[in-house]
């Protein structure tokens, strides 16, 4: 089996990520992006950004500070109830979160297990640390946020780094709100980081203490929760679900989405973004059907104020099964609410006549978590070669592109399609070093989606190969229908519909 | 004369920027982003990436983290340098920058003087605190840098949040020339947050405390720093420089790359990426020529380890005349070799045969302050409507759109056309509230480069009107060319050579 230790190993090796101040001896929890796996970030952040943005006109990305003052962090909980469980060695002073040392020792998952109950397990199990072998301490908690100092003297304040990029998007609701001309449902995104002081960070990209999220909170009227004007276009499309009810079979159930609101009682608005997510990772992407599900969390699982939570999951051998990858949660007026009564402004909105506070869903990603996904679902072996299956819209670079030999008027040529697929908006890796079949090879290692060869005929012809990465099939293009050829290729198309394949 | 308060005004109005977390009290120097400007802020960066890292196929994109552990400040000589003079009044406790105490009451600029000099002259001049008129303390230091613990207990260490993405790259330079296969020049650019605990952030986004910034690190043979393999394609051009004995004239020169190189002293690897810079802005983002120039530091202004610095600079109104935007700094061996000290690890490459420590060219651009200077620059009151002149590359939208009227199929035959240019790449802006006069009004307002109307001609001819925010002029475009005919505009082409100008 594949662990996430072997995953890193592979990452660092083939330029997608490491930890970060490796020369300097890194901390646990920091990983930088190598040239091939920013990329792959920044291409999965893009398609994130098209595909949700584009699901209303009243979608839109804002870019919030990741340092915000103490209020906002009072109004939010965390300041409160942001906390860990943890045990420290009466002994050597080692401090561990209590739910993992639990679950290193004994069957299952011991998050948001009260604090009594596991000092008592621990107790009871004897449990020591691994690393003198002393006694721990009674469990107690700690905050996850690292606090800062800003400005000196008598003007000095309190922050914090923001934990999630969420109330960047709560605290200018109202803001939004006017400068969007006063219209509901409206969707606020943010892509950035987020910080934690974990305990003990794991898994590489999966827990880390500075990561990227992806998040777009929906702000709407709550009374509208039991419609949604696009309904009709997947209330015929199955979800993959796990509700809670399944933990002992472990089945997974396909249900239409028209099925789900009559079934499982949950209501259409937040239906249909769960089937936008399923499409999402299914249709645009591309990932294999078997890999995903929806997660229902248990009251006991899932924060207070969500009312409906279900997590995106993808099945990653790595991590021993499914895992988190998003989650799509109902939050109420919660956070409005919170944020209205530290600030004493109201959060209210009035639209139609009528006045309330608006109710939140938010869609929630972990950027490196999808990352650190589609790195682990693109590695294959195959007989002959080592190759990496991206979607190809994430891939790294979205063609390689060669000259066959370096003379006659062949890298000129070569040069001169680079430039023109630039300018249509390509990624592209030229490369010139070495046999076509190591170049195909080095392509096909990192998993750049498409090879583009610039052979003698092409002089004669103004026409190019192009290659297929995962088929290895090759058909020829006309050099002026070059990028729309590889835009329908990018898209999804498969070359026998965009050429004849050579034999 | 407008000032910045007044653009900040003008950018939270329109919906652009405006102070983090307004509804708890905001911090000075934080700012978010509204959608406009989060539109803006992004496709700046993008244009930044695509020209620059479009300059060699080997210089790449790389994500570093924002916090780094101790160890890389001391390297990098943060730790122990990158401190402000500041005084405390002694009877309140306010604390203040030095510098700006005195070049708020003398003439001139005050960043480098020594501590004693500005304590002298504090004194001389029996300057007090602006709060309470107190006496100040004499002149001491502060660190500009974020400390954070990271961890707990045994396993805490001290990191900091970056004060620039520049040390992201350095440290990982030993692992990407490995996954580069060995080449230079390399460049590694880094778009990312830096922070630096300010003691009077000013000017909105020109001095913040939480900030973007796009940096280039290109990583070359120092024994090749007198040529450049594309130098000829730009000797000939023509730079704007303010040198430094240019102060009391305040006269720019211009000079020709290859005399910059005779008469200037300045090697052919330095004057390339000058004109490469002077390049995005005037010939890629087409500002206005008279507002850049190049300005050289003295030796007292730039740290001790650039030898060559100058400075790019914008005229700009509300912050009093040419203000810096950006750098290109040669940085010697400096960076890497203080990795090297810290780290023990060798820094050296081999390439060609011989053994050297690569020398550092750093390109380096605050994001935030180009933005605000796409700001101001765009302002502009015309006669009969407001009006925001961005080029077109950074509009907040590439096109706004929209149906004539909201009957008889015009709304779908529109929606058409957004799912089509949407997916061509462009940004856009569906708009049907109002009349038509008053849609114009409002993307001229907020500078969105394009409008498209659909009409009942369109029906009949599938055809639409696209019209130049700048010029106000119209020409018909076949639905089937729109994408390639907006595609020429946004890049910089005139309606006259896209089609009939409508009268």
């Amino acid at each position: 089996m594949m662990k996430s230790d072997k995953i890193l190993d592979i990452a660092k090796r083939r330029g997608f990520f490491w930890q970060n101040s490796l020369v300097h001896g890194p901390i646990a929890g920091f990983y930088d992006y190598a040239h091939l796996g920013a990329s792959l970030k920044r291409k999965w952040e893009n398609e994130w950004r098209n595909f949700f943005l584009g699901l209303d006109d009243n979608f839109h990305e804002i870019q919030a500070c990741q340092i915000m003052p103490e209020e906002v962090f009072k109004a939010s909980g965390h300041l409160e109830s942001f906390i860990d469980p943890m045990v420290k060695c009466k002994k050597c002073g080692n401090i561990e979160r209590a739910d993992h040392v639990l679950s290193a020792k004994i069957e299952g998952d011991f998050e948001g297990v009260s604090l009594e109950k596991m000092s008592e397990l621990i107790m009871k199990h004897d449990m020591r640390c691994e690393k003198c072998k002393g006694k721990f301490s009674e469990v107690g908690i700690i905050n996850m946020m690292f606090p800062l100092d800003i400005g000196t003297g008598k003007m000095k304040r309190t922050g914090y780094l923001s934990p999630e990029t969420a109330q960047g998007a709560y605290v200018n609701f109202k803001l939004e709100f006017e400068a969007l001309r006063r219209r509901l449902p409206m969707g606020l995104a943010i892509v950035g980081k987020a910080f934690r002081n974990e305990i003990s960070p794991r898994n590489v990209l999966i827990r880390m203490r500075e990561f990227t999220q992806a998040e777009l909170q929906i702000f709407f009227d709550p009374g509208k929760i039991g419609e949604h004007p696009r309904f009709r276009e997947v209330a015929g499309y199955k979800l993959r679900l796990y509700p809670e009810g399944n933990r002992k079979s472990g089945r997974i159930d396909e249900l239409r989405c028209s099925e789900v609101v009559s079934k499982l009682k949950l209501p259409r608005f937040y239906v249909y973004h769960m089937a936008r997510i399923q499409q999402f990772y299914l249709n645009h992407l591309k990932l294999p059907r078997d890999r995903f599900r929806f997660k229902q969390l248990t009251d006991d699982e899932k924060a207070f104020y969500n009312k409906y939570h279900w997590d995106i999951e993808l099945n990653l051998e790595s991590l021993g099964g499914f895992s988190e990858m998003a989650g799509c949660h109902y939050r109420t007026d919660h956070d409005l609410k919170g944020h209205q009564r530290v600030s004493g402004e109201s959060m209210e909105v009035s639209v139609d006549g009528r006045k309330f506070m608006p109710h939140v869903l938010e869609l929630s990603f972990g950027v490196d978590r999808n990352v650190y996904a589609m790195f682990e679902l693109a590695l294959k072996e195959e007989k002959d070669r080592v190759v990496m299956k991206f979607p190809r819209r994430v891939s790294p670079f979205d063609v390689g592109l060669f000259p066959l030999v370096n003379k006659d008027g062949l890298q000129e040529k070569t040069r001169e399609i680079q430039v023109m697929l630039k300018e249509s908006g390509f990624s592209v890796f030229y490369d010139e070093g070495g046999s076509i079949g190591r170049r195909y090879r080095r392509i096909d290692e990192v998993g750049i989606a498409a090879g583009v060869t610039v052979d003698y005929e092409s002089l004669e012809n103004d026409d190019a190969t192009l290659r297929d990465r995962d088929s290895m099939k090759q058909i020829r293009v006309k050099v002026s229908e070059l990028a729309g050829v590889l835009g329908e290729f990018i898209a999804g198309k498969e070359l026998e519909h965009l050429g004849v394949v050579l034999k």
